[in-house]
Formats: C-alpha cells, sequence, structure tokens
C-alpha cells in the first residue's frame, strides 16, 4: 500500500558501496569495502584482495576501490625496430588470456627481426575533442562559424593557457544545420590527453560564448565527432592520436623458415580477405590488430577503451620481387607514457621493459606498438595462408596444453 | 663482409625469450624468465611478479608467461536488472585506470535503481565465422553457393560433430566475383565460441573441399566478413555474440536528484550530438559505451580485443509524457561466462560477484553489461547535458584528489 | 504593419504552377503550362517543348508537365554476355554528357567480347521495405517482434494480397531500443516495385496494428533501415533489387592489344587503389561503376535516384598464369523492365535494344548491366594504368573536338 | 577446329559501332549510325531520332551518338530562397518518371514559401582529386610527404600553370604504409572541374615524379580517395563540390494546412527513422534527397552519376518552440553551371529557368538545390508521419490517373 508495484524501490534507501573516509583509498576502507561487497553479494575475492600493490595510488584512477585484477603477462620478442624515435630490439609485454596470442606476434616478431626490423614513422601526433554549437538558425550558424575562423588566435590563447603540456594547433568548424562542430586539434605530448582537452575545449566554449556566440545560443563540450573510442569513417584520417605507420620486405627463405608459408601465399590470401573485408563493410582491412594492441594497451596501463578507435588498421601484403612487403598504417592510434594508468605499478613496469617510460617516450611507444601490430599481421597471415591457423589454436588452446612446442627459428 | 649491412641480425641467433620445460608455466620457470627479461631489458618487474595468482593455471591463457598485470578494479551499484535471466540487484565490477568512470557508471545505476530497474531483453545469441573459398570463375562460384545450399545438412552435421556446445545454425552464401564467402552463424552456449567456431569452420572447409567444390578450388577458414575485433556495418545487424536490448524510463525527479539535469535537456543532448554522429561517419550512436563495456571486460576475463566489435551501440534518449525514456541497443556483444580467461583467478571472482560464474549464465551477463552501459549513458548524458562534464573529471582525475564526495543520493 | 518583416508571404496566395483540367497531361495543357513558365521566369523553354513524344502518356511519371529534357545517347558494343538469361551480343545505350564515357566503355567491350564474353550470375532478386513500430519498452518490443515471428504465414498472406506479382519472402524483426524495425523482403517480378512494397507494407503494418500490436503502438510505412536511394553499409548485403556478379578472363594480347597496357599494371593499380579505397572510408571499391550504370538507367527509363544504391559496386582484377581475372559483384542492382518509366517513348526504345522490354526481362537487364559496368571497370584500370587517362579527356573533353579516333581495335 | 571452343570470338572482327567522319557528329552520320543499330539490333529508335536538338553540340559529350532520350520535365515552385547567392522565388525544373516526385516537391516548397522562404548557406566549394604515389618503403614514403609540404608554393604554380579557371588550394599528404595520397583541393569556378583536376593533377604528377620522388617511384593520378561517384566517410567532410546547409522555420498552421500534419508529428518521424538509419549503417540521414537532386541533375545538365557523392545528405527536424525548424546539410554537392553538359539544349532551358545559365551562377544553383532537397525532406516526412504516404503514391502512381487533386494550399 503506498507503493506502487512497478517502483518498488522508491522509497526504500539505495544500498550504496561504502565511501569511508575521504573516499576510502587507504588499505584498511579498500579491505573494508571489499568485505562489505563479499557480503552482499556472496563472492570470495581473494584474489582482488591479493596484490601487493600499494592502494593509495589509485586515486584519481578508480573510484570505490577493492583490489586489483589481475591478467596473465607473457612477453613476445625479439622485434628489431627501426624508427625515428629508437632503432633496437626490444620485448614486448601482453596482457591476454587468449591462448596462442603471445605465440603468435613472437613468431611475426623473429620473422621481422631476422629480416632486418620493422620501419617505423609517426606522421601526425594529435588528439582532437569537439565541441558543438547550437545557433538560431543556418544564416547565424554561417555567421558564427566566420567569426570563429576570424578569432584563431585568440581561441587558441584561451585554450593554451589551460594547460602546461597542450597546445590548440587547429580549429575546424563543420556545419550541421543551425549547428556547427568546432572540432579542436591537439597535441598533448606524451600524455593520452582527454582531460586536457575537455578543460581547453571548456574554456574555448565558455570564451566562445561570452564574446562571439548570441545570446541565445547554447553548447555541448563535447559531441561525439572526435569519434573518441566510436568507429568512425573520420579515425582514417586520424586525429586520434598518433598516426603511424610500419613496414618491412621479408626474403622468401625468411618467410619460409618462420612464417611456414611463402610470399605469395601471403599476398594471395590479402587479395581475398580485402574483399571480404570490402563485402562486410568494414572500417580499414587488418587480420587482429586489435589483438596485440589491446595485450599491449592492457600491459602499460592505457586507457583501453580507445582499441574502438586505435585498432582501425589498413594492412598491406605485396609482391616486391621475390620478398614479401608487408605494413601496416594506424591512423588514429592512442598512447600514452605520462598521465592515467601509465604511472601505476606493473604498468610503469611495462612501459619500462620497453624504455617507454615517462615524458619524451610516447612516439616510441607508438612506434613500438606499430611495429608489434605489424608481426601480429603477418603471424596470422601466415597462420591462415598455411593453413595451421586450426591447429595453432588447438595447440595452444586451454584445452591441450601439452601443445606443440612452435619454436619460431626452429625451422631456421 | 659476408654481410650485408642492412640486414645485419641476419646470421646471429635471435635472443628468443627462454621455453624452459613444458614450456615454462611452473612457478619457478615463470621467475626465471621473469628474471631474464629484467636482464635484458634493465627493468625491474616485482609488481608483476608480486601477484599471488599460481601461475600453472595461466597454461592455454598466455605464452611465455612473467607475472600478471594488475589493473585496479573498482565496484558500481546496485543496479536494478528486470531481464529474463535476471531480475536482482547487482554491484558491476569495474577495472578501469579512467578516473571518475566508476563513479559516473554508479552514478547512472543510482538512477536507474531508483527508477525501478532497467528491462533487458536478449535479441539473438550467435557467433559467426566465414571462411571464403575462390573458384575458377563466376559461374562456378555460383554453381558452389547453389550446391553449398543445397547440402545444408550434411553441413550442419559436419560442424555439429566437431563440438559438444556449439551448433551450426545458419549458412549463408555471400558472392564476390569468382569467391563465394561462407557465413556460418553457429550457437556457442555460454563461450565466446571462437576456438570452436575455428575447428567446426576448418573442419566444414575440408568436407565442402573433398565433396563439393571443384579441384582447382581454394579456401580460407577465415576471411574478416565476421568482422571479429573490427569496426563493420555488418555488426549493426548482429551475429557476434549476443544482441542485447536495455532500457528505463525515470521520472523527472529522479533525472533531477540524481543525474542533476531534466530529461528535456538531455533529450536536447541526444538530437545534437546524433548530428555530429552522423558528420563524422560514426557506426551506431553512443556517448561512451565503449567505457563500462572495457572495464567489464578486463574485470570478467573476457576478450577484450572484442571490443573493437562489442562497443557498437546505440542509444536513446527520448520524452515520454515528462519522463525521460532512455535505450540502449548492442547488436554485437560477445562476452562469456566459460572458457578464454573467465575462470582464472580475479575473473572468476569477478563473474562470481555477478552470480555469473560458468555455465548457463552467459546471457545473464549480457544482460547486466547492457544494463551497465545504459546506466553511463545516462550519466554521461547528464554530464554534459548539465555542463558538469568537465567540473567531474576535475574533480575525480589524478591531479585533484580532494575533490567533491558525490555521492549519487547526496540530493535525493 | 499587421504583418511580420520577416514572412511577407504569409497572406499571400502562392502563385502555384497552373493544373489546368484533369492535371492537364494534354498536349495542350502541357503547352499552356509551359508557356506560363516562360513568362514568370523569363527563360526561353523552345527545345523541352520540342520533344515529337506524346504527353499523354506522362501520366503517373510526372506531374505539372512542361516537356522533357533532352540528354544525348550514344551506344557502345559489341558486348558479349554469357549470362543464364542471355548468351548474345549486345549494344548498350548509354545517355550521357561525359565525354569520353562512351568511347571508354567501348573499349572494355571490345576487349571482353574479343576474349570471350562476360560471364554473369544473378545471385538474388529482391527488395527490401522497411517500416518501424514504437512500442512501450524494451520489454513489449520483444513480444511483438516474438509474435511476429511466430505469425509469418498470415503476414505474408496480408501482403501477397495486395499485389499480383510481388511476393513477401522475408521477414526479420530487427530491434532498436522499444521500436521494432520490420525487414520484409521482396520478389518484385519486373518491376523496381517500390510501389507495390508500399502498398504491401501498408497492408501489413495495418493488420499487425489491428492484430498483434498493443494499442498503444505505432508506426510508420517507411524507416529508411532499406537504404532505398542512400548509401549504407547494408546494402553491400544486397536486399535492393538484383545481386549480380560479372566477370571475365582476358589473355594478355587483349590486354596489350585493346587496354593498351598489362594484366600486371592493371592488377597493380588495383592494389594500390584498394589501399585508398580504405583510406577514404568508402563502401566498396570501384572505378567508377556509377557513370555506366547512370548513363545506362537514363537511357532505360530507370529510377536513377536509384543510383544512390545500386553504384555500391566490388570491383576486382587479379592474375591468372598470365591473364587478367575481372570481375565485378553488384549487390544491390535496382532495375526493371516494367512499370516506371520504362515504358515511355525513348525508354522502351532503349530497351528494346538490348531484348529487354517487357515482362521477364529484368534479370536479363541486371547481367547486361553488370557485364556493362565490368567493360567500365576495365577500361576505366587500364587508362589509369596506362598513364592515358588524362589524354583521353583531352581527346574527347569538350574542348578538343579534333581528338585521337580511338578505335578500340585499332591496335589488334 | 584449329579454334578453342571457349573463345569462338577471338578471330572475328568485332562489328563495332560506326564511326563515320570524324567522329560523325553531324546530322547525317547519327542518322545512318542510328539505322545501323536498328538493323543490328531490330529496335525501332524513332523516338531516340526525333528530338529536335541539333546534334553537332553533342560533341565532347557523348561519342558514338545516335540522338537523346527525353525524359518527363516537371515543374515545382514557388519556392523562396533566401541565400548569399540569391533572394527570390523560383520555379524549380525536375526531370523523372517517378509518379507523386514533383507533387511532393512542390508541397514542400508552397510549406516553405508560405513561411518566409528558405534559408540558405554556401560554406564550402572545393573540388578533390587525390593521385597515389608508390614509393619503396616506410621511411621514404614519409620523406617524399615532407618534401610535398615543403614545396607547396611551387605544386600550387604547376597546377595552376594548367587551367585559367581553378586554383589549387589545399595539398594534403595521406599515408598507407609505404605510398602517399596526395589529396589536392580546388577552386573550380562555375565549373564541376573533373577535367580540369585531372589535367592540374597529371602536371602535379608528372612535376613531383621530376623533382621530388625517387627514381623508383610510380604513381596514378587517380586513386579513389576523393570518393568522386562513390559512397565513402569522407564525403560527410566535404570536398567534393559545394557544403551548403538549408533551414527554415514552419509554424503550426503551415505544417497544419499545407503539410497535413504536425510539427511534433514529423519530430517523432526524425527520431524513429534516424535510429533505422543508424541500425542499417547509412552515411548521413535523410528522406529522399537522392529523388530530387537527381531530377534536377537531369534537368539541367550535371553529371548525374555525382548522385553517388551529392546525395549524402544530413536532415534535422526539430521543434522551436511550438514550430518546425527543418534543415539539410549538403558536404558534397557537385553542381555547375557551366562546362560539361549544362550548355545543351535543354539543360541550358532549365538553367535559365532558375537564373543560373553561365559563369557566376554555380552558387546560385547549390543554393536553390538545397532548398529543393529541404522541401522534399519536408514533404516526404510530412506524408509518412500522416500515414498519406501509401495513399499519395496510389493518386500519383501510373495504375490510378484520377487520383485526388492535392493542391498544396486546398487547405490553406
Amino acid at each position: 500500500m503506498g507503493e506502487t508495484p512497478e517502483r518498488p524501490e522508491r522509497r526504500r534507501r539505495l544500498r550504496l558501496v561504502p565511501r569511508y573516509r575521504d573516499q576510502g583509498y587507504d588499505a584498511e576502507s579498500v579491505d573494508k569495502r571489499r568485505r562489505w561487497v563479499e557480503e552482499i553479494t556472496g563472492a570470495r575475492l581473494d584474489g582482488v584482495g591479493g596484490a601487493v600493490a600499494p592502494t593509495e595510488e589509485l586515486r584519481g584512477n578508480v573510484e570505490n576501490p577493492i583490489g586489483t585484477v589481475q591478467t596473465p603477462l607473457g612477453v613476445a620478442g625479439p622485434l628489431r625496430v627501426r624508427g625515428e624515435h629508437l632503432d633496437d630490439e626490444v620485448y614486448v609485454p601482453l596482457a591476454t588470456t587468449e591462448g596462442a596470442l603471445v605465440r603468435s606476434y613472437e613468431r611475426g616478431m623473429a620473422a621481422i627481426t631476422r629480416a632486418g626490423g620493422a620501419q617505423t614513422r609517426v606522421w601526425g601526433d594529435r588528439n582532437r575533442i569537439a565541441p558543438i554549437f547550437e545557433l538560431d538558425d543556418v544564416a547565424q550558424a554561417r555567421s558564427f562559424a566566420a567569426e570563429v575562423e576570424a578569432h584563431g588566435e585568440q581561441i587558441r590563447a584561451v585554450a593554451d593557457g589551460t594547460t602546461r603540456f597542450g597546445r590548440l594547433e587547429t580549429v575546424h568548424a563543420v556545419p550541421v544545420g543551425r549547428r556547427v562542430i568546432l572540432e579542436l586539434g591537439f597535441f598533448t605530448g606524451d600524455a593520452h590527453g582527454m582531460n586536457m582537452l575537455s578543460r581547453a575545449a571548456g574554456a574555448v566554449c565558455a570564451w566562445l560564448s561570452d564574446h562571439l556566440a548570441p545570446d541565445s545560443s547554447k553548447h555541448l563540450v563535447l559531441s561525439g565527432f572526435s569519434a573518441e573510442k566510436r568507429p568512425a569513417g573520420s579515425l582514417l584520417r586520424g586525429g586520434k592520436g598518433k598516426k603511424v605507420t610500419a613496414g618491412c620486405r621479408l626474403p622468401p627463405s625468411v618467410v619460409r623458415s618462420i612464417l611456414r608459408t611463402s610470399p605469395e601465399e601471403i599476398v594471395a590470401l590479402w587479395r581475398s580477405t580485402v574483399l571480404a573485408h570490402l563485402a562486410t563493410g568494414a572500417y580499414g582491412y587488418n587480420g587482429h590488430a586489435a589483438n596485440g594492441l589491446t595485450a599491449l594497451m592492457i600491459a602499460t596501463g592505457q586507457d583501453v577503451a580507445n582499441i574502438a578507435n586505435a585498432a582501425v588498421c589498413i594492412t598491406s601484403f605485396e609482391m616486391r620481387g621475390e620478398d614479401l612487403e608487408a605494413s601496416v598504417t594506424l591512423p588514429s592510434l592512442t598512447l600514452a607514457t605520462v598521465g592515467g594508468g601509465t604511472g601505476l605499478g606493473t604498468s610503469a613496469e611495462c612501459l619500462e621493459m620497453l624504455g617507454c617510460r615517462g615524458s619524451g617516450r610516447a612516439r616510441r611507444l607508438a612506434e613500438i606498438a606499430a611495429a608489434t601490430v605489424l608481426a601480429g599481421e603477418l603471424s596470422m597471415g601466415a597462420a591462415l595462408a598455411s593453413g595451421e591457423f586450426v591447429a595453432a589454436h588447438e595447440a595452444y588452446g586451454r584445452n591441450r596444453p601439452g601443445g606443440g612446442a612452435g619454436d619460431p627459428e626452429s625451422g631456421a
């Protein structure tokens, strides 16, 4: 009585997760909170509570902390990278639970390294955010856009005043009827920069509202136009993070001994599967770029949800004389070496493994990531082309622990 | 001399990561391997080696194991879900390093729960794999496709003979010139099922090669057409995992007290940002579906690279009388409760928290995931609509540890 | 005074185009209407009024008729087509004002015919229409969809009762939150069938409203989901009209003599330009399929706006031994031989040229169209690969009337 | 004997369409050629030969001319356009065979005009062409791109030297592995400009090959990246022709009297059908923009195959107080008033009707086209929202000549 049957919780107080003092990032609060969850859900969370990492450092990265989850970490390498930001052999940390993934990437890395390494280049390094303004009509929208274009200097000054590291580089006005989307392109240093961008965009919007936009206008600081963490055709143009290419040329001997197929077969695979990608309306073309990228991003404390934009990738395989030429193009690769989760315990260690910890290392990390993706593309392509694919998953899959050794050099 | 300068590694033996005995999943081998990596890279990997989880269970999930990475785990709830596979309040484990994410989802959950919960429905439950056959010409391709269609029973028998849990449900032949893509749709029970699918597809291809395809034909067991782990228009039709919807109706009082905005403002935001999504060529529309999904997938041991397909999502906000009606549609949500990483230490614990551990729970998990995404969409939409977005990131961002408490019920 | 300055026309009566008696399709009314337009616009419309075609037959195809526009008609051929619906040489009427287009297609046709003709196959023949229903919530939407699926027979009977020629073949329910899109797949005989589909869909919606949908539900008979006359990823799966492939295999001698390049160069072009298509987010891949299709559609009285869906095309060039294998795949080719504009004066004549006038000829027309597109792809590919492209446009472009003869066999 | 059965035509001379003297554009040659086609195909082509237009002017627009095809021309109006390039009432020529199309657009125009007209704005006016260069490897590609960027002045000078009217405005280098796509953005005056662009791009490529590209490089003058005549995500950013918006605000009285529905119902339709467009992977959102655009393009002698890019359109309907606000955004609208087919008989007359004949009128034409599309969107939206859609097609469809009069003002 007095309660509508459809909304029985209406008057009951929600059993919120306990905050404890100062949001409770101290070990004791985390423990108490975890025990509270155990009690209310009936689950045992020994593993979640078992990590050695100090929990106070979680502040700013998570709320209502109850511990950590552990993802298995394998290592693949050596991977020779010949880039502008490193010319070195690296061993790549990959956090994954997908059997055969590490072995597959390792095999591709062996092939690349044997053949002299992967060339890598960073073509662009910019993140974008896209507020949207709502004007009275189409004419007013056009006038406002013209005003925006005429005040580039002031807008840049407003944006740059909100950040020590970032820099507003481009301002584009995109019309949709009576609305104007502002695409702001920032250099964000070694950080991912979305917080930096949000702050700067907020300031730009406030300034525009005060100075250029009519009183009747409204705005939103994010519109989705930037394609952060979502699939969109615009990602192919870049604008979310680094735009990177990696390439290598493998002689037939390397393809045969390590990848157990031939350049011709891999190129034939490319042709067939490109057609299938076109037939399914894919953005880009690749074998499994998301696999290695995700494993690397979990290992190094990246914002893993960015895989939705970062994994847009165009892989190419083609003959060069008798050799196999392979490349990957990653237009929207969001990676950071400072900020976010990159400084936390195991993330910092994994970045350290790559020589990518801290400032000035984000482009190095992007080059390593692109070379890693290239390795995975080669290995997956080879597995499919040679008919080994199913067999490899059998060998390393959960239910077949005694599978073949698969030494990448065993046939070399 | 005798060495080409461009490929100096040519003759040198690669310094591969040590395998040790039986691939080295025992604790000692893992330790030795980690120390080997420390030595060769100069990094200290104390955290990577510090987890309490026994390492032998990693076999089948990772190769060259050197330990684990730890991702902070927060918990958000309560979330009331009124689905076909649960009618319950749950607390959702979210593994993330993005500050404010857990708080944001928690707020949306509070709003949903206060309003009586989220309705959820699973519309489909099928995974697909797409081999490609290469025939001699367009005419032969058409004949082969006709033969395939005429032998559906036999093909199903072949596929089903390779798996105890899976079931081949649909076979479509898609032409591309002289090639035929076979789209095989499987029910995979509570497992993700890609290994199961690969094995079944391998058997189907072998059978077709022996019985229906001309001797000159070739095939690949994967073509990319299935859009596994890649963005593609075909994902909107479903076919990768569960097709799920979640919806709720929030009275203005809940929107105001918990989300600190009004139904009208959220609906106005939807209109503007849908236009921006259209203008950027996005697949689907959503605020940040990838965020919560990724955090949930890391926590529960999913194959996180699947976020590339799983995060395709269409969010809707609209007025119903004075209320806010909200929904999310996730056509390609790949989630499992058995197999892959789901049985490992912390993953099993997190699934346990949700009542989703083991067989018969995958659809329950899908309903919870959809309701979680819905919560995140509401909270993000509210933050943007109210102008709070920048402020919230300031409050919970790394550099502002003392930010406001943000109790979702503080204003209720 | 009394008038707001922004809307001065408010009270003035609009000067509508005169209707005359019975909508005025008789010659005198058409003349009077044209003179009225001449007077009000100041334009001279002698050409518009100069066609010999009787105007009464325009009824049902256009309103407010004032005459006709004339588009230049060229003819290209011979084109040998080896399909299921013809095995013949045809001459293809192409209505265009783009210089060099007819010559280019003619060249490709010569190459195909010389090499024995183009194989063509029709894989599917279905048009679709997609009403949308709005239900109360996610749960009701799921129930309604289940009801729809359980009443397939009745729905088919309702649809088929509205048309003598069409047949409802498939019914799919696609969820979006609390809405259900019904994708109805029809066989439409030799007609385009959109009017037929609209009528049938209207009847189906009415029946569903009366029998299965809750009283509170609403619906729209069209939702846009069918991708009629708009670009969409779903077109690649077919569903708008015929799904057709055409292919041919050209020996190097033919490629050299007629196309003035080599199979290898055309295949190299394909590889490079596929990458560019991927980089620009294209749906499908082709050189200029829209060109020939548009010219054929104008000539034969098709609904030319359908080019937006019909021109989605995947072209493939590859080596087969020393030969060039080429194919095109057109998944959504909307073409008719009855209804719409197909029976009008010059349209009927152009269909007659192809042996495609009237009932039972639509698939023949589709096979010819696909072979025509194939010819254009070969010729454009050759022009680009050989560097002739710019020169050809110079030769046939408006400002260079005396350009080279370009006999497709001159070098044979 | 001596002939392979698969290629019987091999040795036979092809029966090419006769060229006659100087390609045969004189009336006699055209007649002879048409009779030759009649004889070989058995078709009667009286209508094709019956147009009064002199045929010599076809030179440069078509090859192998045999006459013209005639498309019915209706006229819709008045349409009040309040743009930057006109502030006037116009009557729009629409060449179509789709019954009800002209009436539908006329109704939308009446509503717009009654409410004071459509505001229109041209936001951009640029056409693009995209050659692709192939370099040795990823590193060389990056270096070449840097060189290109450093030589913008010289490249512009080379391009501008090939044209009197065009102007190269932007040069972007887009990487795909070892290839570099050059996106060249041109202002093309009032011409479509593809011939101009091809010539300029050819010259730029030649200059780059001579001066900046390594000897081993290759290039193609077209790559498809520009999305000329094909659907692609990049079209939403513009770059093919004019970027135009049109908008209007209709009071409820106008919506009710002319469109026979309410602003609320049209806005509700928009919400539902936007979801369906998202669910089908559409590029953009619109009701039937392709319909009116195609009819206008055929009437005015445009390159109609461009509808594949031009019809990408985002339509918006929303409430403003009690009024209906509507807009269309056309980012890639390729229209010309000089060159191509625009000067031919009926095309020139139709352009004259609009005050758009000749130089300096292309933006005026673009504004009229956008306003026309807006009218069609309003009328189609209203027909669907009110349930009139099926009925209207019945009334004006071919088989129901006596349908209702449908005076757009009958209820005003």
